[in-house]
């Protein structure tokens, strides 16, 4: 029997470093040999990618609750039909976002509850949960910063500071708490900088699973 | 204060009347001086209409459970933004579809149990229910014919005759369960025909309604 593979999300605010990030860390898994499936939320299927294009393009307006919901349908599409899948095969799936942005841009960003956000993840996920979480972690100026520089705005890079403030403490608080799992990456500096201490925060929370 | 309106809700097959019957009931209410708010499901908001697209018009395989949480985040912003508002200034709210489609099509057609859709009426709507839903009720055979003369069929026109089936007998199956509120009216026949029993069932489910 295969051994099922480990699963590591990738999570931050808009402009932390989290691309640098995802793409280091599969480049040297598969330097190690592992076989690597690469995915992002919301997204991941044809269905799904369909539900991100309302989720971060619509003009129109949407309760915190809709939104919640559109997230956990794209989530069920993605969880069942590829990462699972891919896990059972003995890959390693690497998936920018999960349930942590969940928390931190539809719970601490948009006043959903916990509990409402719980009761969700239940109904569609009640036992997967990321073995290794990546937080890439700025201040929020720097983020800011990086973001300017990129064109048009998506309904979520386009909030205001606040927004993005409680989604980051949100971010921070839940590294706190789960400290296993959560492993926070300082996300400044060059981007051969961030590779440096992604792979090395990478390898040591390898050696830590069980 | 304004007295609350009434949530009467219009459910059937493709090909059943459904139509003829939302638009018999809006008129004859109007004629009655009552403000109607008219509206569908899935859809009835922007955000709504672009699941909606998605819901009917993907080309992309998409799980029973996806569906069905599409649904209700569609119903989300329909029962926040649409029908709770319309109802609490007064209104009449006839709305094209709602929960009991859910577990025809979704429940008995797809095979989501009537539990997990349970779950999700309790997160979206905990308390809304339609005071009346009037059920239109034909033959499969008579209702495949009225469709086959129709343009290009969506994903639930799609399916196969066992699926129809299967939905259709729930609806039968609702309305024995609930017969106070749901009230079967046969759709065959000529629209005007159909109109006049339309208009009867209205009018006697009104007066029962306490």
């Amino acid at each position: 029997m295969t051994e099922p593979g480990r699963f590591i999300s990738f999570e931050g605010i808009d402009g932390s470093g989290k691309t640098t990030c995802v793409e280091s860390a599969a480049r040297w898994l598969q330097q190690r040999g592992i076989r690597v499936t690469l995915t992002r939320e919301p997204g991941g299927t044809p269905v799904g990618e369909a539900i991100r294009a309302i989720l971060l393009n619509t003009p129109h307006p949407m309760l915190p609750e809709t939104e919640t919901m559109l997230m956990f349908a794209a989530r069920h599409e993605h969880v069942h039909r590829v990462i699972l899948p891919a896990l059972n095969t003995g890959a390693w799936v690497l998936c920018d976002r999960f349930i942590d942005a969940t928390l931190a841009y539809q719970g601490a960003g948009r006043g959903v509850s916990a509990e409402r956000i719980a009761s969700l993840m239940r109904w569609v996920h009640p036992t997967l949960k990321p073995d290794i979480t990546l937080l890439m972690h700025v201040n929020l100026d720097v983020a800011a910063a990086r973001i300017g520089g990129r064109g048009e705005r998506d309904r979520f890079e386009a909030e205001a500071d606040s927004f993005h403030r409680r989604v980051s403490d949100a971010y921070l608080r839940i590294a706190a708490t789960e400290p296993h799992r959560v492993h926070r990456i300082d996300g400044s500096g060059t981007p051969e900088a961030v590779r440096l201490r992604v792979e090395s925060t990478l390898a040591s929370a390898i050696a830590g699973l069980t």
